[in-house]
């Protein structure tokens, strides 16, 4: 329904936060983007991570050179369960759709334009046709690999961190994420508390991301995470989905968009 | 001035939210502690810790008694440089009563009433009053030691740690402390970030400190940080100064209070 | 010239320890393990993995069954430059045949034999057929997924690590590697040392596969890492190697072996 | 009964490597050391700390200067339970003289010679005489304050780790110290192993020291810890010891050794 109501709320001379995905199909997704436009209202959706701190002081030292030409960009994203529950109608989307979308804004926020997208997935135990866990393999038009895993089923719990491998040096984001720095020290080891779920880890962030928005609307300024943003990740998401059921490369035709 | 300033607010009937140390002897202390009892006005202290995610967590499990018995606490807390500049006039207290006094509160509310203070101290190169370095062993009434390390020229910035060990396990606050999450990998190792100042460090203690506030003028409850807790850690830290200086264990006198 | 130098220490009834790969072309190799095997000597390949301390814990654990089904594997292998310098013959076989067969023969101890490879790769700049930086996906006869991610120009240095990401639980090995445990904290943050290389990472897990081919030879028992288990791992790289050219999926057929 | 073997084996013309304390009073400890040198022969100390790896390289460091100026020595060395087992006739030596021994050492190594000694401790539950946890304060000569912290019953297990902080940077010594890098992820936290004794941590130093010994008995040169380093590491753990029973502070008298 996002698209929707997107669409009706630009209509209506509306500024729109919208969540991601943006819509589940590119055709909704466009009219929604043209509606805002059209209106002149603000989109912006909810990439957080383009607003966490540590995701942004990555992609400042990215900027400034300091890992010289990018070789790899690895993104792990996982949740202990469907954060939305079980999706038996399809409406929420695969988990490329509801999941991956996230890590492929992140790729081409950090690394730039994707040129084919590979997918390889595993199903539920008790639907096939639901996608659990995801390995993509996405090729950059800058010439670097990007490695992404995805799962909705990660026992220990939520998870999101991202490694840049370069020439020079490698960042790595996100690798000591823990919900407060209490380590407890019993005979088994040492044992250091890791982040419930997406609302703990990225807690700053939705601040941030919420800000801007209305930081957008006073100003008029741009959203860094807007429509376009949005319509390219959900494009990826696709391609990434169609390679999976195909069991081939999903070539990436930036001149249609 | 913040006793003279605690209590002429008091008596102009303000609730009071006064920084540490509340005084810099314990006769002013008390003078404001009693005008605010005698105006009925809520007087909450700066001891941000107490609001700290990190110690919050630390002491529930220690109240539930995860850690056993107390062996030792350590508390290691330094800042780069003097965070107010330098104090010729003396006029901001000696280290202990400007920097320990968090960590004697921290003592108190961990672990319980000391029965001793003993502290070690180099002074600074220009200025053979002006404590630099501390070390200060605490002797609590329930048996624990305390250590407590100090310092106000820590070439690498500032750091606010610690750890209860117990006889059955052993809690450690504050150790991975790091702005964000961002490794930076090069050829020369690991480069983590560390915390700039303690603003930075306890950002979230400083706002929830406030919220708390808020909560007890409104509801009109007893604040976790009130006017006694100033007290008792401004006597800490003057036994602490005085043991430095006389060479001896000064011992603290309950009754008194 | 491996397999061949296999080959003629077999026949001359010598018990041999033979660095990876162990051959180039599947046939040598198989004409390699043949003779080993109709000398009746021992023949152990050096797969210095299956003997670090870090990887035989895991793999315990592993099969004591406390990661659950496994959902993933990832491994990541690199080094600061080829470490036998550039190979302008290709006699020393390309980044599958050289590097990922490591990773290769780590997958299938830990999880078990692969149904399919998946290979994506960058060139090196100077030579379209030189192989530089890799990602592998292996599909797992179980189900499982497998990432691995190779490269020859890791700017930072050697890195040897691994993930297996199970419904019930996680496993990381290798997260924390540095030579010494020695933290320098500086106003720019802290340095960790890394590991400068496999020599150094793997120091002690050479020592150990040496002992274990001392005690096959005395007691006439069967190597941990032998002869087949080369042959299995080579299929492999070579499929990858196949599937990266191919620009396709690669099925291994194991009944061929 | 150390130095006594050591003044027998010394006049037998044996080199002597003897495990730490030296002896339990300073006059059978000098005998020893006469004894060694009277008959020509080598005699080292087990302080294995001056073999370790991580405590090597921190010593390094600190020679070259990158730690500036000195400000303060911090080690926490402690033990699950008395490695020797319960001690009821007071042979083993007290804490000071068992434990702190290898910490006074190292106080020497990395430092320098120490001014005066101020220790706290706390009695086992069961046995007054006995000291279970301490916490020493040392006054080094160069200005430096010394903070050592033992005990013998941290119900973790095994610790051994150290600070040196300067004023242009700081060292740590054996934080992560782990016997195998290998971290369960679970619902409950990532759980990390820790060393389970004094053997497993310095497994590799062990072996140096005993090298090292073959060597200086090989070459004639002296050892790295000989039998002044054992005396002068015996009378700190003395003073220690002292301050703690008579409450004040024991200056040491480098002119009368």
């Amino acid at each position: 329904m996002h698209a929707e109501m997107v669409e009706r709320a630009a209509r209506a001379g509306k500024h729109v936060f919208c969540e991601k995905p943006l819509a589940l199909d590119p055709g909704a997704g466009r009219r929604a983007v043209r509606a805002a436009s059209a209106a002149g209202v603000c989109l912006q959706v909810g990439f957080q991570r383009r607003f966490d701190a540590d995701w942004v002081a990555a992609k400042r030292r990215l900027d400034a050179g300091e890992v010289g030409d990018v070789l790899l960009l690895h993104v792990s994203h996982r949740n202990r369960c469907p954060p939305h529950g079980p999706d038996r109608t399809g409406r929420l989307g695969s988990l490329f759709v509801d999941m991956s979308i996230h890590d492929m804004d992140c790729a081409r926020w950090l690394i730039g334009e994707v040129r084919a997208a590979n997918a390889f997935a595993t199903a539920a135990r008790d639907d096939a046709r639901d996608v659990e866990t995801a390995a993509i393999v996405l090729e950059f038009e800058g010439g670097a690999l990007g490695i992404i895993d995805n799962t909705r089923v990660a026992g220990y719990g939520f998870d999101c961190r991202a490694e840049v491998m370069g020439r020079r040096s490698t960042l790595r984001i996100g690798t000591h994420q823990r919900p407060v720095d209490l380590e407890l020290l019993t005979q088994d080891g040492v044992l250091v508390p890791t982040p419930a779920d997406h609302i703990e880890r990225h807690r700053g962030a939705y601040v941030t991301e919420i800000r801007h928005f209305v930081e957008c609307v006073r100003t008029g300024s741009a959203p860094a995470a807007g429509g376009d943003d949005a319509l390219a990740a959900l494009e990826l998401s696709l391609a990434a989905e169609r390679s999976y059921r195909e069991k081939r490369p999903v070539e990436l035709c930036h001149a249609l968009r």
